[in-house]
């Protein structure tokens, strides 16, 4: 599984000015917490932050947001009394590094404590994976000369929060050498429980003091020279979220069978589960070691994030990285992130569309709430499916003034994304089980929310869909955009062919749902609007699909003079008086998106015309925009561009080169939809898989730098690893495959059997 | 006709600060051009201007806008070498007056020349309403010490312009003892010749000196103590579209008649024909002397610019004062000075809706620039019909950019304006020839119009009026506004009335309009849409119409409370970022229009409703706004609020308190528009007057202070004289009508038969 360089993400040198990126970078994650890559000795104002998944809170009139639980890895060293920080101490020696192979954290510091002496600390952290509410440390220090060293390791509930403070009634216990902080949050009163076991392979003298924040112990020992002092700690999180009827109970025994089983073991356990989910997952890439560890890095990021666990969360547009976004879930992980679960993991696809099953109740209370009908799914969903987006989402940078922003009520398209992702699921699993468990009533009540948001234009004898927003937030409120149109057509389809499927396979079933939502009559609704509705359609000329009607009269103007026009680094190039709004510059793909989704619907001249056409008008304004663009560059021949836009995608929470501050408001943390764009990019994109009805095509443009791509999927419940070089297309069906399927490969259409190799 | 006060406009005080004020307050006009009220020293400096009607000019990319014509009253006055004006010297008396009763602008001040010596100077000057094309002044002046007198009088073709130069090719020419001053415009290159004779009761000696942009006579004398010496100057303009052949030799013997004829019996010639039309037009109020000047001098804005000569142009928005708003014709027109032209003096009404048949064209290219059929009328409207609005009409004044506004794409309720005007001619004077000549297709392409741009709502079964700008421009692009719908509702109807009418009366007319206009399918359409159009309603348990769907879910807030916000004493309350977009603040009666336009159509409780609901949340951010609230709260009876709003209205151009300039960009001069909202509150308000179908209603509810209103009205052809005071109502009939005339009077309906009073 390649060398260990690409398996490795370190940093050599401390720079106090990367804490906030670094926390990012080195986050560790399984699905049921994120914990940031930050050091043992910060507190929240470095960001530390061990970010729970789906339990939110809202304090006063503040954004809801997700909850930051107390750190229980927080320890401090002092040797002679002096704080050894890399903060605060002269660093000698820093290495921070994450072992992205068995999602390892590691940092090795050595610090000046005094002329002659210097201290190395050493800690090693991970997050459990048979027990998700379990992270171990392994902390070690060792000092040149002899010292008395105290230890401060504890729980800290002084949590870094945007929108808080979250915990209240914070309450500290001891429970033999167990010591614990519980708190509730603010609105709900969700017990959070936080333990913590400890073992050492020395004899310290300890003390444990509370204050109305953290229980913090005290070890002093003496340290001989040259020798390694080491430490475990076991910390365990448990909420009323996670069906236990006594959290800190749970908490407890967790820490005490972590104590029990031991660092080492539940490590090699944790190593083996790493490893099969790599054996599913990895993307090997020759001949371009920089895109190989890139790539990784975004899959292990997907990996760690991912709810294994529950089907009433999904992954967030930060991730586990903090409470950026308000830890919403947008429409980011139906079309950026879904695709490499649904090709690698598909059980993971369906806990991430059974939260939009889950939340339906949320996105017709939002359709209610703008007079309409069925499902209008949240631009910003939490735990309720209520939106959590406000209509007033950016200050104005001139006046300060909140801006009246339309994510919230024209981003119809989000309604269509779940649509999408739910059929993206079931034609590829070929598994029903989610259209029945719910599947089926989500789409069915999207359909009805766009028939009822749609309107007819008499004059010109079809359906229209006004006022949206697409992917292209730079311009609000416009007609007829495109991505948004052939979103709502293709649910339209997708109804119809649902309550196919469901007459044919399932009579009962059918029966009972259309009984349920009352669905007979919008039926020939739902037909009608698929036929005669407005989707906007490529120039026959030029072949140019215009984003939304009137975007040909906009001003046409270079991106670089555009830029010229900036009064204010932070001012929003959307909104009412934008300087994007009245010109052609958009902010991220949007007909270059439905190109991508609908491939076989447009030919390669459209695809050609389109991509050239909108690349230089397009800021790039979101994160994922790149992906996009690199796809359709492989599709059209033009993989250099693609690898350029690859590269970006993938490399976004390595470099750092996102934004990470709005004014004062943090808005940094990893960015999941790139790291999915980047397995797109290279498994959907260089490696051209794609799957329709009963064919696999795999058609490679890769790179020029890339001689080969090996990775594997699973289609229709059959796995086959795949190797596409410059010169062939090896493909290997797995023994335990239970039919041969065909593969259509460059052109050439053959037979994979079972266990063989074509 | 009422004492002299009520008759006179006086300042008796020069104030420096005021001349571009005063040059709109003591504004002359006689529909074929407008002379400022500035002094005859003044310069384009002081903003001295003669503007002409219907007649534009472009230079490079500015705005398209009315020309001024070369300044024939020029006139410096030199005492022993030293300039005797009020901008330079030391006035000691100074009065200015405007005798509205004869269209008189009269002049007197008295300038210290030295310590020993004062001069006098008076002027008179009027223009011609038997010859449009005349200017008359006499220029008299007085030296208390002998002096030598050199006066500097002729042509100063170095005119104000906003958007200019528009004058090029400038030619002096001398003609005997005539001299002219001819011209070009930038863009058509339009002659524009004016010339100038004068004659003098004493005898001088007299250089003409002519430059680039000017001819100037210079003539001196040796001025006696305290003799009077008189000038007279008689100026004449002609350009290429008062249908002569040679513009410039119009123009010279239009001089050489005034000359012979002479001051006085022009004078008095003008007289008499001002005399008739206060007789059509004036209205008396018995108790309230300075409501009676603000009313009449109202009055005599409206007939100072109304077009008597041509139906080729109409009124625009800051009537003849200037090139403000691009001398454009606004909704103004139709929908608040038509009504006072059509109860007084029919003619100027027909023509006045015959521009608007008359730039037909322009309003279809309009429509077909949106992507719609028929009808689209200019929301700034100049002599083609095309629409001199831009879409970017107001500045940031945060950033300075241009802001994009939505005025000429989305304000269509100006094409129902259009219809309700043509219509409301017809029902009031029965005259049919409006529509056979042009009215009749112009009611069709508008109510195609608007079938082109509505939507149908098939889950509500309704068409909608979607993505409008109504009468509230605070408010841009919102669905179903109330305005917008009503209006529209009312053109189909119009449209289906006009078609019955022309087939049962004109069939052959009919059917060629039929033909010429492809309308035989829309018929079904247009009614089809009147009836399922939503326009909305009153709430069944408040009375309140929603003035758009959402605006009930915008912000509550206090005018007090939005003022408060106010970061720029210029910001713009609408856009896309206005103060006022995202709360209910409107900027203009916008529901309470609608009451008053369809006062048969609402109860009195509705009314009263939505005239307390919408009047504390009224920024009456313009000048249209006032009378509206002024004559509903007279049909609720609240005439005490309505008087407040009455005065507001009738002082507008007298108390000069409007905004005069935003940023360095002039706005200043009259507001007719307001001016007709006077006469409208006052007879249609105070004293209750409508018509409907057969019958005059006369329901006053005067302010306590008004004793009796008296005034004539025309309709139906027949003329009646209206008095109404407290306690009771007299009308006459006029013996030269035709017909007896049903009455309802307070509630009593009474037959008035012809030279009868009841």
């Amino acid at each position: 599984m390649g060398d260990i360089l690409s398996w490795n993400v370190e940093d050599v040198l401390f720079e106090k000015e990367k804490t906030e990126l670094n926390g990012s970078k080195f986050l560790q994650g399984n699905g049921y917490m994120g914990y940031r890559g930050t050091l043992e000795e910060f507190t929240k104002e470095q960001l530390v932050a061990c970010n729970l998944l789906g339990i939110y809170d809202k304090v006063g009139d503040n954004w809801r947001e997700p909850i930051n639980a107390p750190n229980g890895l927080f320890t401090k060293l002092y040797c002679d009394d002096r704080l050894m920080s890399v903060l605060s101490s002269e660093v000698r020696e820093h290495k921070q590094v994450l072992d992205i192979k068995n999602g390892l954290h590691k940092r090795e510091s050595v610090i000046k404590q005094s002329e002659d002496n210097l201290i190395t600390i050493k800690s090693e952290r991970f997050l459990g994976l048979e027990n998700i509410h379990l992270i171990c440390m392994k902390y070690s220090f060792k000092a040149l000369k002899e010292c008395k060293v105290c230890i401060e390791t504890g729980i800290d509930g002084d949590v870094w929060d945007i929108n808080g403070p979250h915990l209240k009634n914070v309450k500290a216990e001891i429970y033999e050498n167990l010591i614990a902080l519980n708190s509730k949050t603010s609105e709900m009163n969700c017990i959070i429980a936080v333990s913590e076991a400890i073992d050492m392979d020395f004899i310290g003298e300890q003390d444990i003091e509370t204050d109305e924040k953290s229980i913090i112990r005290r070890i002093t020992v003496y340290a001989k020279p040259e020798i390694e002092y080491t430490l475990y700690k076991y910390v365990s999180i448990f909420t009323v979220n996670d069906g236990v009827v006594n959290p800190s109970r749970a908490a407890f025994e967790s820490c005490l069978i972590a104590l029990e089983m031991g660092y080492v073991n539940i490590f090699t356990q944790n190593c083996s589960i790493w490893k099969e989910r790599w054996e599913k997952s990895d993307v090997e890439i020759c001949g371009d070691e920089e895109a190989q560890l890139a790539l990784r890095y975004s899959i292990y990021h997907l990996l760690s994030i991912a709810p294994t666990h529950t089907d009433k969360a999904s992954i967030p547009a930060r991730g586990l990285s903090g409470q950026v976004y308000k830890g919403a879930v947008f429409w980011d992980t139906e079309m950026f992130m879904l695709p490499f679960f649904i090709y690698t993991n598909p059980e993971i696809a369906r806990n991430l569309l059974m939260y939009r099953v889950n939340t339906l109740e949320g996105a017709r209370r939002k359709a209610l709430e703008y007079g309409y009908r069925g499902a209008f799914y949240a631009w910003e969903s939490q735990d309720t499916g209520d939106d959590a987006c406000t209509h007033f989402s950016v200050t104005d940078v001139f006046t300060g003034r909140p801006m009246r922003t339309y994510f919230r009520d024209k981003q119809v398209h989000i309604s269509a994304d779940v649509v999408y992702g739910i059929w993206q699921y079931y034609l590829a699993t070929g598994d029903q089980s989610l259209l029945l468990d719910g599947g089926a009533e989500v789409i069915l009540e999207c359909a009805r929310f766009f028939f009822s948001y749609s309107y007819f234009n008499k004059d010109k004898n079809r359906y229209e869909i006004l006022d949206v927003t697409g992917p292209d937030e730079y311009h609000e409120r416009v007609n007829n955009n495109a991505y948004t149109s052939m979103m709502v057509k293709y649910t339209l389809e997708v109804a119809i062919e649902t309550l196919e499927l469901l007459y044919k396979n399932y009579p009962l079933v059918y029966n009972e749902l259309i009984l349920k939502i009352s669905f007979r009559n919008e039926l020939e609704n739902i037909k009608d609007m698929e036929k005669l509705l407005f989707v906007p359609k490529p120039d026959r000329e030029s072949g140019i699909i215009e984003q939304f009607s009137g975007y040909e009269k906009l001003e046409e103007v270079t991106l670089k003079v555009l830029k010229e026009r900036v009064l204010n680094p932070n001012e929003y190039f959307g909104g009412g008086n934008g300087l994007a709004t009245t010109t052609k510059i958009l902010k991220q793909a949007d007909v270059v998106l439905i190109l991508n989704l609908f491939k076989n619907r447009y030919s390669c001249e459209v695809k050609k015309a389109n991509w050239e056409y909108y690349e230089p008008r397009t800021e790039h304004g979101s994160s994922l925009s790149s992906c996009v663009y690199a796809m359709m560059a492989s599709e059209i021949g033009n993989s250099e561009w693609g690898y350029k836009y690859f590269m970006k995608t993938a490399t976004i929470d390595l470099s750092g080169e996102s934004k990470q501050y709005v004014g004062t408001l943090y808005i940094g943390g990893t960015h999941p939809a790139a790291n999915g764009g980047a397995w797109m990019a290279a498994v959907l994109g260089f490696a051209g898989v794609s799957f329709n009805d009963q064919i696999i095509t795999i058609m490679p443009q890769l790179p020029e730098k890339w001689e080969s791509i090996a990775f594997n999927i699973s289609l229709q419940g059959q796995s086959f690893s795949v190797q596409a070089g410059k010169t062939g297309v090896k493909v290997k069906a797995s023994n335990t495959n239970s039919k041969n399927v065909l593969f259509n490969i460059c052109g050439q259409v053959k037979e994979c059997k079972i266990g063989h190799e074509i």
